[in-house]
């Protein structure tokens, strides 16, 4: 994957979110490890609905442009999962609710679309995301959240969204598609059995 | 219906299923019997908001491509119903949560849009839609779901979603967006009376 | 208003209609009082979304094609209003369900939305807009809805949708929007006061 | 900003609300201040997802347009800000269901997004959007309203919608849009505890 590929992807990226209400008020940040090592994402404030390739930044490039202040976050990931080749931060107010109204994860089981997250391949088995508290201090959230990742492919900060990530942009927008999609079934369950 | 011609209309059912939420993360799976009799169906693993010609198969034409694990439940559907010409598989959220919240089937009734299914002709009646438990053994699926479906021209796999078939592909999508908006009918009217 | 000014109009209405939900599985119906006095209406059985103006046919014109069933409560309301050019018929999941749990009217009060129903100028008034039994029987429906109008441009038939009226397509499009929008307006203000 | 700059901005806005249901019904009104320090504002009874340049107005301009009754409000938040250029009016359903379920105001804590709110820097604080009572007397409204924003970009009229400023058109639509992807997060979280 190019600079190039790249950046095009991650704008895909974000008019599909935007469109769904993923990514409101220029939140939600992407990133993607290209060919040669090097990470391209997202510079912070932009329009996530809007955006064209002069959006993306590569780090480490001498670029006097800022990336988003949670970019700590996607490196942190990057370097425990040497596979991972995109971090996708969405940004959704059923997830978000979903998040501030639970404990310090979130379990998903007997769900046939656990089988979109890497590694799965049954619907009999549970998945918990944990949701960590948000802070100003992104390495507080980072030493938080990345001991308790387990076999999940995405953590939640506490009113703030949801990271996911997987090893290509496709992958990782399936997790993140997943999980939105997990939320909003979970609050329809809820519903129909209160 | 040309193998062709089954091709571009499955990647329209997928386009406008996708836009919905129906078909998220790669989830479902669209096939339809063609004029030569043989099965035109969905390849395992496309975004099926962005498929192309590409991504339908035809099964027994020595395709090395991998069809859907769930292919026996469209192969037992249009066993049971010669007059059918294609099954269509959505994921919508509202309605898996009402699958799990649900017992042995969901019970629909009064409700105009019931003429959208065939040989309905009078919202004055009822239709009984079989929910049966998911399983990674897609025979048993099959065993538990077929003798279930007396006059419905659908099924729901608890936990995975909705199945909806007709004579045309045409006529298997308004199955499925009937089935969907009276699942969404269903949840508003418990809100409005709790 | 010539046929072919309704026509293109109406196929712009069902586009809309259904993009929202309003039209699932070909449900609906909408029509238009031409400069001649005659009405053009959507036939029976058309994909609400994917219409042409061949889908639109005229009243009384010798066409063989077959109207909606719901003919005659269109041709009712243009008896009853002289002024009305246009009729139109929504489906919509959340007022569906509002109909199925209320009583004999939906009552709203207070509303700034109020405004955008003909001849109400204040947002500190209600609107009472009968919801009627539905029926095989078209006649039936015809005799139990237009003795309770009142000030309503606009009546509902439990379990099956709305119908709303006005002096332009324009109009009648605005009387259902608003009448769609504060349904949901209304299930949101129940469920925050739950 | 010109004239033609801003009108095609609040074009632009009209879509991308109306395409979400925050302009039903002809509802809302938007406003931009231009170089000169004149004030372009929508006309009244414009269709907010279809209006063209024409459906903008320039204030004192000796226009014979009627611009929407609401103008009055647009001025007295650019008297009361020296340095706001846009004030955006939205009339969404969840919003105004919140509204009209909650006392004199709402106030949001905790939340990542309000960093999108003009001068706050940390999700670690609260802010408290006004509601006040709706009124056919607009400069009551205005006289309510002014001595209680605090540090609010917005406030609410009861049953009537949101109002939202910013130093930019763009500044101001991204105000509107995280308050609005703010009750939605509000009601997800209430149905998640409930």
């Amino acid at each position: 994957m190019t600079f190039e590929e790249a950046a095009d992807a991650l704008v895909a990226v974000g008019q599909a979110f935007h469109a769904r209400g993923w990514a409101p008020a220029t939140s939600g940040n992407y990133s993607a490890r290209i060919d040669d090592g090097r990470i391209a994402i997202t510079v912070s404030g932009a329009h996530k609905g809007r955006m064209t390739r002069g959006d993306i930044m590569l780090l480490d490039a001498g670029d006097p442009r800022r990336p988003s202040a949670e970019t700590a976050l996607h490196l942190a990931v990057y370097r425990a999962f040497p596979e991972v080749r995109s971090v996708l931060h969405s940004h959704a107010a059923i997830s978000v609710g979903l998040g501030r109204a639970s404990g310090d994860d979130w379990t998903i089981a007997g769900h046939e679309l656990l089988k979109a997250l890497p590694g799965i391949d049954t619907h009999d088995t549970s998945v918990a995301i944990p949701i960590v508290e948000n802070s100003q201090d992104i390495a507080a959230i980072e030493r938080a959240v990345m001991p308790r990742l387990g076999n999940s492919p995405a953590f939640m900060i506490r009113g703030h969204g949801m990271y996911g990530w997987g090893r290509s942009i496709a992958e990782a927008e399936r997790v993140i598609e997943a999980l939105e999609w997990l939320a909003e079934a979970e609050l329809a369950e809820r519903r129909f059995r209160a």
